[in-house]
């Protein structure tokens, strides 16, 4: 048993935005640290001919009011962003990018994404928009932009990719504590549980 | 404002039992009564396109891990049946009979079903099995044969149904309070919080 919570998500995953706000402070409680792993959950969906609940009939509508709700619950700003839903490609290889010189770095980069897209409605999928929030990080705005555009970086957010599918990771987002995976936000109080068990 | 709270289940939803086991005892304490309200889950799936979870690759596997977690968790019994999924028609007739003569009756009996089905793993398709649990809470057991193969609660059930899905109820459990909907047995702290809270 190694010390660490793997934490997936899907930048444009409302549901992932909220675990964000709360996995850090969940697993400091437990003396254990998050590694943040950004995908595209899209590729599951067409392993399992699934749809995004947001695009089903009947569910969408419960969905958006049950988000808002959880938010609100939770006491954190949401919006649903007007574009709605996104891939979010060039912020993950961005965060993937941060990370190889700084995980402390690339999880604030994470997490001014996920509010900027659901609590000020930015457009996330804009390079320009991106590079605004990794400057605030002070982080150099052209070696950025070049970063993101670069071969190793596409290659190394595919391998992300590959590599999340293999281990079967199907929704955003998605918690591995000792093997063990929790699927949803709503998920949370019982990773809580297990932590404070040690397991079963 | 009414004082009660509506639970909608299909006794074929393992989240439908392990909700069953929890929503009374949280409602109490906030002064509330549960309505039960068994209803079929599979036309909300043909409406909206989707699948059972359990039917769906990669999903299935985690859902079924999931399930007898969350049963762990909550120190309840819990073993997914040899049949399983099943259409609860006969057991959902027997319980709004029940209900006509005696809700907290009615209650009893969706009680020992779930437990039946979830926990003993007994056929809960089969008349047999379910005239013994009507007749442990001291039913007539010809009567209640009779009245689940009658025409008027065969009339009563397929309304109950098709109240479900004109309200939009697409999923087991679904709990409403003061016309806010709850999906999911993974809600129920937020339930909780709505209680507490009278509203957001």
């Amino acid at each position: 048993m190694n010390n660490t919570i793997e934490f997936y998500f899907d930048f444009s995953s409302p549901y992932g935005y909220i675990a964000s706000t709360q996995i850090d402070a969940l697993a400091n409680r437990f003396d254990r640290t998050v590694v943040w792993r950004p995908f595209l959950v899209g590729a599951s969906f067409k392993l399992t001919g699934r749809k995004p609940l947001l695009e089903v009939p009947l569910v969408r509508e419960y969905m958006a009011h049950d988000i808002e709700r959880f938010a609100r619950l939770l006491e954190i700003p949401f919006t649903l962003p007007d574009r709605f839903p996104i891939a979010a490609i060039t912020a993950s290889r961005g965060f993937y990018w941060l990370e190889e010189q700084d995980a402390e770095l690339a999880r604030s980069f994470a997490k001014r994404v996920y509010h900027a897209y659901f609590a000020k409605n930015l457009d996330i999928t804009s390079k320009e928009e991106l590079a605004e929030l990794a400057t605030s990080l002070r982080v150099d705005r052209d070696q950025w932009i070049a970063a993101v555009q670069s071969q190793s970086i596409k290659d190394r957010f595919r391998e992300e990719n590959d590599r999340a599918l293999e281990r079967g990771i199907f929704g955003s987002p998605f918690i591995i504590i000792d093997d063990e995976a929790f699927w949803g936000a709503d998920r949370l109080p019982q990773v809580e549980q297990w932590l404070s068990r040690g397991g079963w």
